[in-house]
This record gives C-alpha cells, sequence and structure tokens, in this order.
C-alpha cells in the first residue's frame, strides 16, 4: 500500500466527517444508490438480497455452503438479540464476556430474554483471557454457548477472540460472536476462527448506512434452532426458513438500505476486500494515533490492543479543557467526535473507520491542535489516576 | 379538490410505479434527503428525531401531551410486536381481532410473547364488529386488551374500528391498534377515537422510506409499562425513557430513513394533512377501480369496505389469465402491482398509496387493458366462486 494514496473524495460542502463508529461518513455513490424505490416483493430485489448475503458469506471466508446469512432489519442490537434468542436454547446458558458497554449489552439481552447466563465483568476495557474462560466453562458444565465482542467499541479494543475460540471448543462449547465494529476491516474467517454464528450491521466497516444488520450462521446450527425465538420478529430460524423458500425478506426490508449496502459492497471489494479495508483503517489510526500522541493526548490502550475501528483518548487533566466545547469546536471544523464510556476518568473516542483515508486523519490532528489552542489548554497530557488506569493492562 | 390537478412529477426514466402497500413510490426529495451523513448523537440529529415525534403527535390529534411518539427500528411488525410486548402485561390477556393476514400474524406475535390471547378470526375480510367484540368481552372478564386492525391491508378492508373502541371502553378494557397502511391518509384522531396506543411505519401513508416503525402511546399507559417488554430491542418503554433523558434513540437509528421521513412529513403537511393525502389516495382508488371495472375486472369488497390504500380483485375466470404473466407485463408498462392473499380464490392487488395520482391511475387501467388483450383474455370477470364468496359480505 503506498504512503499517501490519492485523497478519497470529500463530502460534500458543509458536512462534517464522522469519526465516530457508526453510522459513519459513507460513499456520495453509496447514498446515491438510494436515489430510487424498489417493490420488496419483485425479482429485482429478491436478486439484490441474494447478492447481498453471498457477498456476506463469502467475505466470511465459507466457499463450502456450511455458513448461510440472515439479514435482520433494525439496528446492530436487534441482530444481537436475534442471534442469542435464537442460537442460546431456552434450555441452555450462556457465558457472555464483557468489558465494556457492548459486552454489558449482551448480559441485558440474556436477561430479558429469561435465559440463564452467566458473566465475566472484566470492567472498562480489561480484555478476557482464553484460560479465563477455560476455567470459567471447567468450573460451570452448564454453560452451552459463549458471547464475546470482538472489537469492544466503548473503548475501542480488540479482543482475542482466537485465543477465546479455542478455550471454548477446547471445552466442547459454542461460540457466538458479535463482530458489529470489525467485520469487514478485520479477519473472522471461518476456516480460521471456530463460531456458530456472528452478527454485525449495515453501517460499521462495510461503510453503508445503517438500517439492517445481519448474522452469518453454521448452516446445521440454524436449522436445529427452529423454535428457540422468544421474538417473531427476531427469530433468524424463521427469517432464514422464508427466504430460503421465497427469496424475500418475511417483513418488508428497508429496501434502500440495503441498495446502498450493494454499492458499499461493491467499493469493499474495490478496495481489496477485508484486507484492504482493514489496511486503510489501520493507516487512519496510526497516522490519527501519531499526531494526536505529538499533541500530547494519551490513548487508553497500549498499543497491542488498539483496533484500527476507534481510539480512546483521556481528556487533558487540564481544567481549561471541557469535553462539549472541544466537541462543538472539532464540529466547526468539520469532524464530528464521539464522548468516551469509561467509568473511571474521562475519555473521548476518534473513529477510524468510514470513508476517509489518512490525509483527512491530519486535518483531524491539526483541528484538536486548533482546538486546544483556542480553549487555552496548556498541556494535553491525562490525570494521574488514568496513568494509573492503564498500567493495569498488560503491554 | 379539483378534479384534475397538475400531474405530480413521475419517477426517474425507467423506474416503474409501486402499486403496492409499501415500500411505495416516494417523492424525489425524499430520495434526494437522504444524501448525506448524520451523526446519530449529535444535537442536529436529535432535533429532526423531536421534530419526527412532535410531528406525529400531532397527525393523531393530541395538542395536550396525554400521548408521545416513540419510533423504533425495523419494520413495521417490529413495532406491532414492540406494542404488544409493552403494553399487554404478562398476566394481561389480549382479544385479537383478525381478517386476514396482519390480524393473524398479531395473534402469532402473542404466541411467541407465551401471553394469554383469544382469537376472533372472521377469515380472510368479514369484518369484526362492535357487537361481537363486546359479547366476546362479556363471555371473558380476563381480555385486558383488544387488538385491532384499522386498514387490513391483506384485503383491503377498512374495519370499523370507532364501533370496536367503542364496544372496547363500554366494557372498561383497553384497544391497541394496527394502523400500519392507514395512518396519514385516513383519521385516527385520538380525540374522536378511543385508545391506548397504536403503530404505524415510515413506508406507507406518510410516504416515507421503509427503515423504522413508530408508536404513538398515552403517556399514563406507557409509563405504567416499565418491565413488561419480553425483548430489550422492542421495548417501547425503555426507548422512550431513553429518549426522553438524553433525545436520542437507544440504538443506532436509521438516520437516512429518518431524514426521509421528515422531508415526507414536510410533503404531508403541504398537501394538507390527513384530509389532503385521504383525499388524494380517495381518488386514486375511485378513479383506478372505476376503469377496472370498466374492463370487467370486479373488486372483492362492496364498496362501503373498500378502502383507499390497496383493493383487491378476483383474477378473471377466463383460463387465458395467468398472474404471473399479467405481473410482468404490468412491470414491463411501468406499475408493479402485488399478488392477492386470498385463501379461497386467486386475486391481486393494487394500491392506491404513494408519490401518484389520478392521472397515473388512468395509465394503470390501460394497461391492465393492455395487458388482457396481450395474454388473449376475452373476459375479466371472476368465476362463480369469486361472486359466491363476496355475497357473503353486507353492502
Ligand atoms: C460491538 C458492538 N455491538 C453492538 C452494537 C450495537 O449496534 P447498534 O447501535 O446498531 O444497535 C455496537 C454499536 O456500535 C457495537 O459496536
Ligand atoms: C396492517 C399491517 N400491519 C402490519 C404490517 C407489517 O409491516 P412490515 O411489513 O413493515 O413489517 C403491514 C404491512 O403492510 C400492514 O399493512
Amino acid at each position: 500500500m503506498p504512503h499517501s494514496p490519492e485523497p478519497l473524495p470529500a463530502p460534500r460542502l458543509g458536512e462534517p466527517y464522522l469519526l465516530t463508529p457508526g453510522p459513519l461518513t459513507t460513499a456520495f455513490s453509496t447514498k446515491e444508490a438510494m436515489l430510487r424505490d424498489w417493490g420488496s416483493w419483485d425479482a429485482d430485489f429478491r436478486a439484490m438480497t441474494k447478492s447481498v448475503c453471498d457477498q456476506l458469506v463469502a467475505l466470511a471466508g465459507d466457499t463450502t455452503g456450511a455458513f448461510v446469512c440472515v439479514p435482520m432489519q433494525g439496528s446492530g442490537s436487534f441482530s444481537v438479540e436475534a442471534m442469542l434468542g435464537t442460537f442460546v436454547p431456552r434450555d441452555g446458558k450462556a457465558l457472555v464476556l464483557a468489558n465494556g458497554a457492548y459486552g454489558l449489552r449482551a448480559a441485558e439481552t440474556m436477561r430479558y430474554l429469561g435465559r440463564e447466563y452467566t458473566l465475566i465483568d472484566k470492567g472498562d476495557y480489561m480484555p478476557p483471557r482464553g484460560d479465563e474462560v477455560a476455567a470459567a466453562l471447567d468450573d460451570d458444565p452448564a454453560i452451552t454457548h459463549v458471547v464475546a465482542i470482538h472489537c469492544e467499541t466503548s473503548s475501542g479494543i480488540l479482543n482475542p477472540v482466537a485465543e477465546i475460540s479455542e478455550a471454548v471448543y477446547s471445552r466442547g462449547r459454542k461460540l457466538l460472536i458479535d463482530s458489529m465494529s470489525a467485520f469487514g476491516a478485520l479477519p473472522l474467517d471461518v476456516n480460521e476462527i471456530r463460531y456458530e454464528a456472528m452478527v454485525s450491521s449495515a453501517n460499521k466497516c462495510i461503510e453503508g448506512v445503517p438500517g439492517f444488520g445481519f448474522v452469518i450462521a453454521r448452516r446445521s446450527e440454524l436449522e436445529a434452532a427452529k423454535g428457540n425465538s422468544h421474538s417473531l420478529s427476531l427469530d433468524v430460524h424463521a427469517q432464514w426458513a422464508y427466504m430460503e423458500k421465497t427469496g424475500q425478506w418475511r417483513f418488508t426490508p428497508p429496501t434502500h438500505v440495503v441498495a446502498a449496502f450493494l454499492e458499499a459492497l461493491r467499493l469493499h471489494a474495490a478496495e481489496g476486500g477485508v484486507a484492504g479495508r482493514g489496511a486503510r483503517y489501520t493507516r487512519n489510526r496510526d497516522v490519527m494515533v501519531e499526531g494526536m500522541r505529538g499533541l500530547g493526548f494519551e490513548t487508553l490502550l497500549k498499543d497491542r490492543w488498539l483496533s484500527p475501528i476507534i481510539v480512546t483518548f483521556f481528556c487533558p487533566a487540564d481544567p481549561a479543557f471541557v469535553f462539549s466545547d472541544f466537541y462543538e469546536k472539532m464540529k466547526q471544523k468539520g469532524f464530528i467526535i464521539y464522548p468516551g464510556k469509561l467509568t473511571v476518568v474521562e475519555s473521548f473516542r476518534i473513529g477510524c473507520i468510514g470513508r476517509m483515508d489518512e490525509h483527512v486523519m491530519r486535518r483531524v490532528v491539526q483541528a484538536a491542535m486548533e482546538a486546544l489552542a483556542e480553549m487555552g489548554v496548556a498541556s494535553a497530557a491525562p490525570p494521574e489516576a488514568a496513568i494509573a488506569e492503564r498500567a493495569k493492562l498488560a503491554a
């Protein structure tokens, strides 16, 4: 990959970049694909749905037909709930691995479902490791499924899903993965990491617009999941069975969002698929993190755990730094950033995903520098407490 | 309303009209509103959400703050399930009034939820009447809620919700309405018809694109519904409580679909709101039904029960008539029609909703005439069985 490729086109005048974990900045052609209406029953739209599913299964590395893709209306959380409700049987028990908001949300979902679960809660970001998963499974033979978050977007940490998968299958249990913010940019190849099902959504690393998620699941596992679901709308088995029979979505699909997603998939392939997309995001992150560190900001995570998806920075200790002011100034300069989710110290996040490149990331750093100066922040160094917090995590 | 107002602009070249009950043909400006990206956390988007909710509550006629609007990601069925799961308490019991696919789906949803329900199933289209609802409520004091379908889109019948509401409240029970395909074109004013909650979705009579639904509910009833929901994603109370606090959707909203909906609401208001929209659809129906009858087609329903939303026609008895050929010919001529859902005789449906007017409806009739001729159908008259079927329903 060349060091400074041709810049990607900018959004239209006056439109800020979204440095957020999705909805994110999409290509103009992706949005343009929404400029017509489709009949959801019609053959043209059925072919679009089939193309989306075929391409997604291919991105997961399956060439044998052992895996299927089931799109699901709603936001990503709807797909997570659909996956849990469909694949964890009513007499099953899940071990949920949490190190942030999305892990905790998976646990909360299990509570709503009224199904048994237990939680390993690692706090704001400490990663769940293979050996502790193995120990928990040895301790509790009732556990049938483990639920892991691939990139925990609330801190940006890249969780060690490969070692978790090994621990799970070495104990004869089954793995379900929330790869919402990672799939399409980080490999999750069924030939390399074993799992029964994973979810992601249209508006993350494939760079579509929001409106549906999808479950990629082992066919045999899905076939066995009939009757498990607690919800008609979120029944992945019923959605799949109907689609197999008719080529249609069970209920009205977000037709325009699907059309946009097809164009997003075309751009994804043109960029070199998962490897190409991952390389651009990695470079986005590297350029942005280097620049922000140059301004004195510090990341929550040591380099080893940084994902190329989103990065958490500590808020400066300097009392002149007020996040809401910083946010507004960044927005005026054309960049929408994201608040942090740490419970212990103040933080904010900058996303690396979406239709933007290192040229944009340099301008983000420049904007941050200007914003600090305008606010009269002398030093971007974080408070002592933040440094102490970070010391807990191994390099 | 003038007899032949200025024709509405046509869709772009090569794009067929969708004579379907949604997704439907939308205005170009509605689709154009999707040509930018929004940050879902940002104040600009929060203001858009608030405007959508305020306008929808106003369409329901509430000026006192007694009702609130809660948008919900996913298709309309997701909102129906969300309403049932949130408002029928776990120890409640619903009486579902079914005369077609959507009534039966509401019952199936109750089955998934594992909540008690009973069903009045009137078959393919016979309307549930106030007196039989009253009798059923008198018979079963355990029933707490009645679920009614406003326009049962599977036949196009306009159900008598006003008399149903009277029966329900005269017996001290509560009414929940699925007004998916009617709201925005047919009045459902809280000052005229009493109910606790109703649902509709973005891609019906407001003429937005698909991607979310919404619940309009009595605030006090919603406040009392905390903890009822079987689903995290579909918990209307939790969605509302979070929105009240933050102005944001709990989970990623379909930002582009929301932007399109705002433009659709602007066009709806410009057309004269519910009255204006309803008048155009009524004229669409009248022109189309008159023309189709002129060709020899017959409607399933007598005039009194015809909605201005969608109309079911019997397929001609003539063996030269093959629906799939008729469909393809109509599509080539620029019109996507819809298959029927009757169980007893063959039928098809033509929608009257979406961004089109009587000029278009005349061309629809013309296209149907040409298609019949091309297929060599001598008479569009329905089979005896169809006429016998229709005779069951009072004029
Ligand atoms: C890892 C992860 N899981 C779940 C979700 C929830 O997705 P949504 O906001 O679309 O419901 C997100 C959203 O960012 C996420 O990053
Ligand atoms: C009356 C009624 N209820 C429910 C639905 C289901 O809506 P969706 O297809 O968006 O899930 C429809 C769809 O046409 C409908 O007309």
